[in-house]
């Protein structure tokens, strides 16, 4: 990679970013195209040649970078621990981490995104519901009930309980509503879970 | 009241209900003045008349007025029941029936508006935080475990599950994530409960 193309990268990166930091404050509404070039620094310019098709393309882009990095995230977390209910605690307890981070002011992009959903950006719908059904299959093999509409359905009870701590916690400024989940869960997945 | 008072009444009615259902589509960014006038179909000054201080007391106003019914609602669901299962049950139900009703495109202003808030209406996080304090406590009377704190955080769990599985459901167009936790969090209550 010579210079000009390591810097086209770096601006491209730098507005992935950018629209990433925008959407997990306040979804949709805060990442308009000023918006997201101001938090980049890029030249304004560097939006459209890099996006063509503006911000659908950068929101979708940014939202599946995101939902890698979640991935791993929620993996590790869960790989951390060997009992279902420690792997309950863990992944609620990194996320309780998370948000503390974030001083309360950011969660997950792809839940502020699709409570902003309207008939204008219906397209981006599929790129939210992606990004949720490779975060409960990041979860699912954690947990190896013998019944997989179980584990898929305990994988998703989780993923609720992540986003709607984030809304609580948000609206609190506290990490409480991620412990009380995971304290929750990990009891459930201790009585009625995979041995 | 005479006609004039009548139909300012009625004016005002309007505008509230608009905010409420622009904000149960997308939060605060589809809910502008312009946006409020438009869908209630009153004459534009008078947001200003009804509302002097302008988005910040509309949105306020239509918060609270929201959480009141929900309170209710919450309160209605958790009452056709009397075992602590059936009770969880009966909510998500409930709040399943409700996602079916608004076509997956509507779902709780208090958790849409908590994930748009920026520093600009940064205010508005202690009329969100009041609404799910009412919620939680809404809930909580009606699973008396002795001890309080976790009658308190088991209510929280619920509501945290509520609010993700909103934004699940909207993803997918589904009732299915309201569902999946009632079942889930009936198992619980039922081997965790209060008996």
């Amino acid at each position: 990679m010579n210079t000009t193309q390591a810097a086209a990268t770096d601006t491209r990166e730098k507005l992935i970013e950018a629209a990433i930091t925008l959407m997990r404050r306040s979804g949709l509404s805060g990442a308009g195209i000023n918006d997201i070039v101001r938090e980049s620094g890029a030249p304004k310019g560097s939006v459209y040649y890099f996006f063509p098709k503006g911000k659908q393309q950068i929101v979708e882009e940014a939202l599946t970078q995101y939902s890698e990095r979640i991935v791993a995230f929620i993996d590790s977390a869960l790989s951390s621990k060997r009992k279902p209910g420690e792997k309950v605690k863990a992944l609620f307890n990194a996320f309780a981490e998370r948000i503390e981070l974030g001083e309360f002011r950011h969660s997950c992009p792809v839940g502020t995104v699709c409570l902003d959903l309207d008939s204008e950006l219906i397209g981006l719908r599929f790129v939210v519901a992606a990004a949720f059904d490779q975060y409960v299959r990041a979860i699912e093999p954690h947990f190896p009930f013998q019944d997989r509409r179980r584990a898929k359905s305990f994988a998703g009870l989780l993923l609720s309980a992540i986003e709607g701590a984030y809304i609580r916690g948000r609206a609190d400024a506290s990490s409480k509503p991620f412990q009380e989940a995971g304290t929750w869960l990990a009891e459930l997945v201790e009585r009625a879970g995979p041995s």
